[in-house]
């Protein structure tokens, strides 16, 4: 089998934005090609997108096609989209190692796109719906920040976590955000102004929250010996790991612990040869800031129940124990849900190419990037090794 | 790299079905079970699913966690949808086969699935204008019917292709279907019958079209290895192709020429190390009778523009140069987006193990399974062979 290695990257703009999906996907495959200077884009053999939602906010199914045909490349090996909801970004770089690593693929674009502001805000709101299962919980109102309030509300009567430990993610996140200008929300925000944000779902105010956004990101995927030819730092795809289990809330085993993270944290790891203290910084699913907290746990950073701790002392910012969400996670970022798996893979390689802003530089040799999905029900991860 | 074969199959009833989504990938997935029989689910690691349209049609994304909750699975290696309209199910067989091949699953399950019968129908047949480019094409009318009436009426104008010729693709598959229980259509249809059917988009009829069609399909996956001991017929994967060109009708080189279904069918055969004439048997894309005609062109057993001769002599039929669409094609079976690209490799599986009426046996050791979409731009092949 192939090594696979990323050898390129991609942003655009995020936010609540005028552009069509197409102009977002055409905006972040702009900025890739403008990475990998040169690369004639018939030599991109494959394509593959994540994106979630499509068929509703954007009224567009075909989307892998329609993206390959805005980009101006005609894939000869492999052409999908894939779709796991707030993992679907993340599955499409699945999609692409695989076509790599196998030989059906030498070059290979993943695109992960989201267009979720739209004229009509409320059919956005009812499409969230259909992230979740929709029969049995959207029709009662149950979308993301209803059933991450009841998450958080358990961890905080089992543990004692605070509201000021969960708005503290939402500080940190946000101080890295203010330096990444392709953020949705590039702004620092104090303790006070997310404590006293609005309510959202208690214990959740809105600055505990990912923010609904349009999005996209890129990157480029070659196998190893093409890599070191198209750059200097190739960063290589070295654990995967992935697992689910039911996604009801009634059929879950608990609400503040996941098992199924722990296992493709522990899948990922194992084939990367890693461990979690091997890692010089990690991209985290922070869609609230409740999230990040029980991640930590998860992560094996902090015992089961210590996460508020381990925001408190400063343990997941840099200069602590594992640098976390240094381009501002989903909550300083936004969350347009196909592109947010892309996106933190963009973090990683810029990171370890030294192409972020010196206040939020870490650097480094190993990352490590974290998606969920549903209700916490479906964990991805992505663990990241820079070469040389 | 590990060889890939096919263990088990599962089909549900295709048609007009009051079952939701879930339930359809229900009964489809209890078959399968039923064919391997004995095999634990907690063995099952991963889950693949191909739909095109949930969000409209069902009002759901995160597909592919609840169907692993409906048939009772918990992936813990790979998980995911895959879109690409007409392709969607093919796309979910090339991702497990290479999450298969990298060993990175040991079992994988993959399901097609389309629920396209609505309350509503005026939503069904709105959302098909999503499978093409909907902002360019799909605004103007344009959905699938009238572009390949477009497509026939220049093969019609090109090459004095017939209405009659045409016809007769619809009388040998329906033919065919007339023998399958799970097909949406299993009634014969005279050639009177489908040429004074009711217009839908001049030239074509209804009887040239495939039907709106709820319906799901399954196989399961594993490596050489383990092949063996699941079944005494593997049928293994042995080539893969796929190429696409740009969407928009005015960026296609020709109506009537589908290069990139050449490239794709090349590909495939080369990487199967098999050459067309060694196929025993084939399932082509005939979404209308004018493409099965088009793809006999374009896999090579008919010379350009004599597509509507090949049928014509029924060197499409049992007995002559390759038997196509055994199970009843797109037309007798109907069309149910997702489903039909694993139907195809169920029908090819089912074939060589004996399982398919004596009406419509035929056997072998060699198939080829092709879909196309959009605007025939996409086209996906998957070659299979016999094992023992």
């Amino acid at each position: 089998m192939r090594k696979v290695a990323v050898v390129g990257t991609g942003l655009g703009k995020w936010g609540v934005r005028s552009a069509t999906l197409k102009e977002l996907a055409q905006e972040a495959g702009k900025a890739l090609f403008d990475d990998v200077e040169g690369l004639p884009r018939e030599e991109v053999d494959s394509l593959l997108v994540g994106c979630a939602l499509a068929e509703r906010l954007a009224f567009q199914s075909y989307v892998a096609p329609l993206v390959a045909e805005q980009l101006g490349i005609n894939p000869t090996r492999m052409l999908a989209r894939t779709e796991l909801a707030c993992v679907s970004g993340q599955s499409a770089l699945k999609m692409a190692y695989m076509a790599i690593a196998t030989g059906l693929s030498d070059i290979a674009l993943v695109m992960g796109l989201e267009k979720m502001n739209t004229p009509d805000m409320s059919e956005t709101q009812t499409s969230m719906a259909c992230v979740l299962d929709r029969e049995w919980e959207g029709v009662n109102g149950m979308t993301a920040p209803p059933y991450f309030a009841m998450v958080a509300q358990r961890h905080m009567h089992e543990y004692g976590t605070t509201q000021e430990q969960m708005a503290m993610v939402s500080v940190k996140n946000h101080r890295f955000s203010a330096t990444n200008p392709y953020a949705h929300f590039p702004k620092e925000v104090s303790m006070n102004r997310v404590l006293n944000s609005p309510s959202i779902s208690p214990p959740l105010n809105l600055l505990d929250c990912s923010g609904i956004t349009d999005g996209a990101a890129a990157v480029l995927l070659t196998h190893g010996d093409a890599a070191k030819e198209m750059t200097d730092t190739p960063v290589f795809i070295e654990g995967l790991g992935q697992a689910a289990t039911g996604n009801l809330t009634a059929n879950l085993p608990s609400l503040t612990s996941w098992p199924t993270m722990r296992r493709a944290v522990r899948d990922a790891l194992k084939m990367a040869g890693a461990t979690i203290h091997d890692m010089d910084l990690a991209e985290l699913h922070d869609c609230f800031t409740i999230s990040e907290i029980i991640e930590y746990e998860e992560l094996g950073l902090a015992e089961k129940g210590k996460g508020g701790r381990f925001i408190e002392e400063g343990q997941s910012d840099i200069g602590g124990k594992l640098p976390i969400n240094t381009r501002g996670g989903l909550l300083g970022c936004g969350h347009p849900l196909g592109a947010t798996g892309v996106a933190q893979v963009v973090e990683v390689v810029q990171q370890f190419k030294a192409q972020v802003p010196s206040q939020r530089y870490v650097g480094g040799e190993w990352g490590l990037c974290h998606n969920l999905s549903g209700n916490a029900n479906n964990h991805g991860v992505v663990v990241l090794r820079r070469g040389s």
